[in-house]
């Protein structure tokens, strides 16, 4: 049997002021921060510890990360940055207000692009200075490879090799593993893991800055799954996420 | 031609209170950390970039390289953490005071161990709770090779190999590399750089916190090597590093 933990970052800036954030690599907020040093008390307080961590090459999780490890005392542990694992990219509503874009085209069209599994944003063209070949971290990436926009099916047909070809391996090699990440690249696989349908998967909210943790059988196959920390606290976290689309809240 | 920075970490606690340190784990300072994001702002003013950190497993140094990444606005980059990259095992010296140790022993059998090449401090036994057998994040060291004591000879002898086996390779596919470290891990590697003689070696103080740039031809041999920032501060910063073993200061 195995165990890994799953985190999302802590609330960030753009979190906060409910835009859509995407690959803009916008900071934790001061409550981020103290989510993100909670999470690494609660890992520390339940005796959990760990041989390699994942993030992603945006700020808000590495800083989640580092200040879990922080307290934790393993800031010494390999962490492998990786823009697999990055936020869905969100294409041309990147900076938008989610309340304002939820005016002007409605709530209806917001939450497709936000919850529908294959329906994209409007994508970036390459002469938008937020196109990420401009960005010097993905210099080592194919730009051909970099996204202008992304569905949620399009986020899993990264996140999902990414954790079979370079994830699994570690695992599988008895290495015990935590990812901090994003929203919907967590929810990319918790798809993959629970083998959540396209339809389901809409409804699925991932609670910032609480360890989720996943025990797994020798196929990858989760025999269960919790979040660690006060329940009703995390109930309420995932009902704030749910509600950020929407024009009134 | 290729370009390196070197960078010691920022004050420590053990620094401010002038105990001998070595492989535990002391974290900074909060001029520590003032020390670092300075070093930090300068290399950003400066216009460095990096691809690839290299720190080793004690929290000071990874510390001082976050700070200072954080700064850069780099905090993607990928770290490579490696217990040879440490500071100096000081052996059964670890945790003493150097004023008190040198009023015990005298200030001439303390600079000896602090600065002679080839005479090692008294060594640990493997039943001391500092011995590094003991501390997780070496499980994957042969404890055979973990030191109970070191003298400088002995860091060279861990820190030029991964020099030549690790980082060297790096740099010549050409990656900008920052290398955050310790006092005497960086002193290891400057005698070899500069072929500096394991007698003059004695005589040469790394300045907490402060950017040490090499500039090195196509065989690793340095063309020039200078400090970035105040060059008065920092001679005040070698000033207090070679007045640390002295029982009067």
């Amino acid at each position: 049997m195995y165990k890994i933990v799953l985190m999302r970052h802590g609330e960030s800036q753009w979190n906060l002021e409910n835009r859509f954030t995407g690959w803009v690599d916008v900071d934790l907020t001061e409550k981020g921060r103290q989510e993100a040093a909670r999470a690494g008390e609660i890992l520390k307080a339940e005796g959990f510890e760990f041989d390699l961590c994942y993030t992603s090459v945006l700020k808000r999780a590495v800083r989640t990360l580092w200040i879990a490890l922080d307290k934790l005392d393993a800031m010494y542990l390999p962490v492998i940055n990786d823009w697999r694992l990055n936020e869905r990219h969100y294409g041309a509503l990147q900076g938008l207000n989610k309340k304002e874009t939820a005016a002007n085209f409605g709530d209806e069209q917001v939450l497709i692009w936000r919850r529908s599994y294959d329906v994209p944003p409007p994508a970036l063209t390459k002469d938008n200075p937020m196109w990420p070949g401009f960005d010097r971290r993905y210099s080592a990436v194919n730009p051909d490879t970099l996204p202008l926009t992304e569905c949620l099916a399009d986020t899993v047909a990264r996140v999902v090799p990414y954790w079979e070809n370079e994830i699994v391996p570690n695992i599988k090699a008895g290495r015990k593993i935590l990812i901090t990440a994003h929203g919907n690249s967590l929810r990319s696989l918790i798809k993959h893991l629970d083998n959540v349908s396209d339809k389901d998967i809409v409804g699925v909210n991932v609670p910032t800055a609480t360890p989720l943790v996943y025990e797994l059988d020798e196929n990858m196959r989760p025999i269960r799954s919790y979040y660690l920390g006060d329940q009703e606290a995390i109930k309420q976290k995932m009902a704030a996420v749910a509600a950020q689309g929407k024009s009134q809240k």
